[in-house]
């Protein structure tokens, strides 16, 4: 509990930032009654599947920590969270993952066919940059935020998305498949996949803040240090508790099977240090990731609990 | 031949332009040595494979029409050049059109796995919008053409190569297969997966004069009312002429099988109208092309020759 407010007030909070990406995802891929309507079928069954919505969460709670206007920071962090979804959905595919089950449902591949679900994956990733593009236009004509910080999200967001970023860290995973990896490696692979796209939602709120002129710039250039560490704690701390659940989770709650590192002989930490050691490194990056958030102080409140809440997770 | 300048002189304008696209993709998309060499290996594999770079000449040809500096024109036109050759990678994959063979060598995913050539797809795709983004955040920085602009080309590629263009194009494609389907539906089909593509040259060249203020803002308004038109003509001629070639091409000079279209039961415009009138279609279009070419008097005889050039390919 801190500055008053409650663990009910915390989740709450997080309840309705994941609602106003929801909402607003709901929105811009709506079903359309055209001849190419079964495509955005296909994006609104893996994108509004639920999910923890955690990235367009952090952008908001970023965005309103640095005081950023949440219509301006809306669009990119829901971006991100279609970025994410199409990585999901071409993760699945049986050339890649071949998994059958996500959130609890069939994947989008098993739902809709292997060709429409490339399709839908393409679809999304393009959609991202379409939204961030035709909204950042919006915002820059309404004086919300500059062009030029649009661009600088786009740019931010597209590097760590890449093939230096995510799909880089896929590559890695692919590769090392029924190989034995070094913590090196898997280190590297782990900041590409989740790290990467956990830093987007710090760059979001900083660019917004700079662009939209709300604090003094030497403030936001701490801030966006303070914040990507931040990111960089629990986004790593989220992989290495993926690695724990998949040993001990609940397959009922995780809504997919356990136990699949083990049987596809995949080097996680949990191989590399075993399972004490690792919540150990856990509860060590959370005590990080809360000191830093708590430098903000009350406005900080809500990162706090989350990095507590994300490690605590079963789900 | 056109302006005193000769067919040979043409050809080598033609072949400067894609020289020029080449090289910048080259350094664009260059051989790296790191944990995820491989997916640069794959991208290269199928972008650098020629292809006619029909987009980035177009781009080129008509931002120098306009007047803007190269230096502007060329990543986003390279840009462009990355998206069409993602689709190609995806469409090319067993649970689509299942092609082994692309400008007569293996298909990406002959060469890398389905897995790699999954994620090549999506790397490019992705990195196209990190080349835009960044080079045009640069080009901005340089004063060469405005931030506003620069979103404004991202808007406008990204709407026609996601699910409202190009994708969209696929998909109508996709639940056509085995299917009579009309003429409506096919000219729509055609219209979102060339045309769209084709119609993106025009918005890079004008919004690159608009955002780097060469020439009056009446003149460019004119200027993008006709290239638009000339695109969406060469653009339905170029897949009409496609048709025809699977008929009647040579397969070698292709560098891809013949008869595919009438071996799966496709509907195409030869099957609807028969060879002849496709032919007839295909003259008027491109004579109404070159006059609107012509309309720019000689510095659009690159252009009138062009429309000409892509009616007699034979490959």
């Amino acid at each position: 509990m801190y500055s008053g407010m409650s663990e009910t007030a915390m989740k709450s909070l997080l309840a309705i930032y994941a609602e106003e990406a929801e909402r607003y995802l709901d929105k811009i891929v709506p079903e359309e009654e055209n001849p190419q309507s079964t495509i955005y079928k296909a994006m609104r069954y893996s994108l509004l599947a639920g999910g923890k919505r955690i990235r367009p969460v952090l952008a908001l709670a970023m965005g309103e920590l640095l005081g950023v206007p949440k219509d301006a920071v809306l669009p990119f962090a829901c971006a991100l969270e279609m970025i994410h979804t199409y990585s999901l959905i071409h993760d699945d595919l049986p050339a890649m993952d071949n998994d059958d089950l996500r959130r609890g449902r069939p994947t989008c591949h098993v739902q809709y066919g292997e060709a429409m679900a490339i399709l839908a994956g393409d679809a999304l990733l393009n959609k991202a940059f379409e939204v961030m593009s035709a909204e950042g236009l919006r915002l820059a004509e309404q004086g919300i935020i500059k062009s030029e910080n649009v661009v600088r999200i786009i740019a931010e967001l597209s590097k760590l998305s890449g093939s230096e970023g995510m799909i880089g860290g896929q590559v890695v995973d692919l590769e090392s498949e029924g190989k034995s990896v070094g913590e090196e490696i898997l280190r590297h692979t782990y900041a590409c996949k989740t790290g990467a796209l956990l830093k987007s939602p710090v760059y979001i709120a900083v660019e917004c803040a700079r662009g939209a002129a709300v604090g003094d710039a030497d403030s936001i250039d701490n801030a966006e240090k303070a914040l990507l560490r931040y990111s960089e704690l629990i986004g790593l701390a989220f992989q290495i508790k993926d690695d724990v659940l998949d040993v001990e989770g609940d397959s009922a709650l995780l809504g997919k099977e356990t136990g699949s590192d083990d049987k596809e002989n995949k080097t996680t930490m949990v191989t590399i240090f075993g399972i004490e050691k690792c919540k150990e490194m856990l509860s060590e990056m959370t005590d990080e990731a809360v000191r830093i958030a708590g430098s903000f102080g009350d406005k900080g409140a809500f990162l706090r609990w989350l990095a507590l809440f994300l490690l605590e997770r079963n789900y």
